[in-house]
């Protein structure tokens, strides 16, 4: 039997997008697969609301479904994801599916192993209401012989169409696989066995050949392997070898200038086996936390390495050598700080910043290491936030200084035992609750909320921002900086009016700006503080 | 039993290099590896002299050897590889290794099947000298298990060390790999089998382990995948598996940063799985000719796509359609050309160049597309050649124009059936023996030998240059086309007296130089010809 090919790269290549993709770009990746090998196309996710922001291909208006449909080639089926935790009830879910009616061919319901039941009734419903439908198991290389057995025996199961098994870590070899799928094949029911693999190890192939030499009767692939953390099998692959072997001839043309775009996604995302999805593949660890980390651009390969490498208790022993930042640990009384962020339009206002700090006794808290010595020459007194791997930075600076009061880790921070300094300096905060949104978006390192933490720790009064730049032009890392930032400054705001924030320099962030020199020209001449 | 790891990126790598590699990559590659679970390193090849150039890492002077040594764990062995198809007789070869006595462990034989007779002479020859061998069959995916029960069989087999199968197109599957190797492991002899990978189908790691699980011992791999083609197993990939697989501890800080700067590399020369060695791979055809388009960077993907896709008398057939280039075929005489490049300060010199022909009634012929159309502009009589794929940018420019008396392809070029053009005015060429150098280095659709042709074969005795300005800077495809055209250049003059080369505009190739507005200014008013 020919094995089928759903490709899934708008749903998982999501991930990195937020779930938006340029227009063009869908319609030249709607038109390619059009002539490829592949019988089901997974465009997305159909979800219930949520707080913050997923785009286009998350929630899938029935318009952008039918848009796909009409470009899809008429042997084409649809399918839309959907997350089972998301769902509470089969009435919800009705109600999410009523309008895809007609038009999405089959729903696939992804399950993590502890709540296959529920994930089975969902699915039984989204079948009675005409759709076909598929079971995604997560965890693969997590489940153990017996778990298959007990899968299989499920009450219903056998009533879906297809069951998924999902190697989400990428931590599978090619003889779990032959193992895994030949348990389930020797249960003799009529469901067809599926496969979704991840290329953490450079494995998505062979696991995915030897997943159809087994059971399997389809396969999952994205082009250019888009897709979470490192990635899933290459649909060019697979197409490849499905028409090679099937004799079938393929056209190449707009395959071609597909890939390529693809290609300049996967230069800005990152996606790919590299040495962090190695590792966590090798370890059968999760990969979010590397994505995570691999796509902020925060954090180096060797820092994110040795993150993934310590298991979680390493990390809290010793963090719990430092000591919690407090008021009476900082030497000197400060009514005000002035929060020193990267932006090069800081080094423009750098004298004026001087004396207004002068002038004001504020505190200097660097959100990072960047701009730190520029006020160590100045003799001004200063905290030093360490985000991200920033302490491998320190022997840019002159660790030494008397100006230099503290730093400041947070227990995300990574701990990193090459990076050696004066442990009595050293302070430990947790972000302020204030500061994070809802969604959970704000890191627990973030440096503006580090600094903003910090400023409140020792209850400064008088909050203001110097060199938040905001970003025009815009890589990924700048858009991920400056919509966290925005965030952190809105949640507090929003929050806490004792000590407003306010920028002293040139800002495109949506924040009060006051002008350094306004205040040292007229204001400040007046009031000692603002 | 532990299997072990030979790393022979300095070998393998050395195609996209001619076998040079920065000291201080080289030295950050040996301190690398002396930590790593590598038993053997492969540093290059041992080789007779050769016309054209080869470097370092090809012909292995003892103190490169010697400094490799040096750099190395203690426990680690060095090998050198031969290709056996260079050596002709165990005297030779005898002199060759001589000076490796002590130093270098191993020496490993590549062989194609069908002179395997020979290349056991040599290693066994190599072993009476003290040194251990091992045999690396090529072709893996074109040998029968016939032929493996005969390879076998063979007299003398059974004293090597290791016999090596060598997946040479990346075109074997995991249950290819499983059977192969099943046929020699069931021979129970001492012998020891050794797997090289290629990774053109993103295969490389699923048949090694495939390999190891099957009887194989050793394998090969190379930092970053680099190596020939699509190149090979990543060491990173199957240095993080062993060392798991036994518990070992990684040091992972050097290999981050070798990594980096090996994928530094194959950003220029682009090895690893596209779609062309995909293609290739899939086909079992051979990836050199896919190499050599790709890293000359003279081809697109769909142009090197069509060429792999088309067997050859495809070609030979739609080429057979075109008339030869003759005297007769060309309307008007001209006893002088201008061969145009595609060199920016071209455009510098324009009139005067516009001037200089109308003077001499100069035939203009573009040795490629890029700068036809200044030309036609002013009413100057012109031949295009259109070596590589430039026939897919005729629509650049006013192919109506009856200035354009013709275009020039060779049997090289690609016939992309997409482009469509008059063919009453395409004529074929051959390569002038004369430009071709021993070494056969020169591409049959050379640009500018095709235009040396073209002038040849229209018996035109003066022939100057304009816009071949060569390169400062230099990237990968500059310094090919540099050090072609300054080939080509030399070769022309060294064998063909009667119409010397002489550019017109400023120039950075080896080549007679002279100012076309000396020309204008002085002496093409006294004699018409220089």
């Amino acid at each position: 039997m020919m094995f089928k090919i759903l490709d899934c790269t708008l749903r998982d290549g999501g991930y990195y997008t937020d779930w938006d993709f340029n227009r063009d770009l869908v319609d030249l990746y709607l038109h390619t697969i059009s002539s490829l090998p592949i019988d089901i196309v997974e465009i997305g996710y159909r979800s219930p609301s949520k707080e913050s922001y997923f785009g286009e291909y998350f929630y899938l208006p029935i318009n952008t479904i039918k848009r796909a449909r009409e470009k899809l080639n008429s042997n084409q089926e649809i399918a839309v994801m959907i997350n089972s935790k998301d769902i509470n009830s089969t009435e919800e879910l009705e109600k999410l599916l009523t309008d895809c009616k007609g038009i999405v061919d089959m729903v696939r319901f992804a399950s993590a192993p502890n709540s296959i039941n529920h994930s089975v009734e969902l699915a039984l419903k989204a079948k009675s209401l005409g759709f076909a439908v598929a079971l995604n198991i997560m965890y693969l290389s997590k489940l153990t012989i017996e778990d298959l057995h007990f899968i299989n025996s499920i009450d219903g199961i056998v009533e879906l169409d297809y069951l998924y098994l999902v190697d989400s870590y990428g931590a599978c070899y090619p003889t779990d696989i032959a193992e895994k799928f030949s348990v389930l094949s020797s249960s003799n029911t009529n469901i067809k066995y599926g496969f979704h693999g991840h290329d953490n190890m450079e494995l998505a192939f062979g696991n995915t050949i030897e997943a159809i030499n087994s059971g399997a009767i389809i396969v999952d692939s994205t082009i250019t392997g888009m897709g979470r953390g490192a990635g899933n099998l290459k649909t060019e692959l697979i197409s490849i070898y499905k028409s090679n072997k099937y004799g079938q001839e393929l056209l190449y043309d707009n395959l071609v200038e597909l890939v390529d775009k693809f290609n300049g996604l996967k230069e800005e995302y990152k996606w790919g086996a590299s040495l962090p999805y190695i590792i966590s593949g090798m370890g059968g660890l999760p990969q979010n936390e590397v994505m995570n980390l691999m796509s902020k651009q925060r954090y180096s390969t060797l820092s994110i390495i040795e993150s993934i490498k310590k298991a979680p208790q390493e990390n809290g022993n010793l963090y719990s050598n430092y000591q919690e930042l407090d008021k009476n640990n900082i030497k000197g009384e400060f009514q005000s700080a002035i929060i020193v962020g990267g932006g090069k339009n800081l080094l423009d206002h750098t004298d004026s910043i001087v004396e207004f700090a002068k002038m004001t006794n504020s505190l200097i808290i660097n959100s990072t290491i960047k701009n730190c010595e520029t006020f160590i020459d100045y003799n001004l007194k200063q905290l030093v936030c360490l985000p991200g791997d920033e302490r491998s930075k320190l022997h840019t600076i002159d660790v030494a200084s008397s100006n230099l009061l503290g730093y400041i880790l947070t227990e995300k921070t990574l701990n990193s035992s090459t990076v050696d300094f004066d442990t009595d300096k050293v302070f430990k905060i947790s972000i302020l609750s204030d500061l994070k949104d809802s969604s959970n978006e704000i890191d627990e390192d973030a440096p503006l909320a580090m600094a903003i933490t910090t400023a409140y720790k020792l209850g400064i009064k008088i909050i203001y921002l110097a060199g938040f730049d905001g970003y025009r032009g815009i890589t990924l890392k700048e858009s991920y900086l400056l919509k966290e930032n925005q965030l952190i400054i809105n949640s507090y705001n929003d929050k806490n009016n004792e000590a407003q924030l306010k920028s002293l320099t040139p800002t495109l962030y949506n924040i009060e700006r006051m002008s350094i020199y306004d205040l040292l020209g007229n204001k400040l001449t007046k009031t000692v503080l603002i």
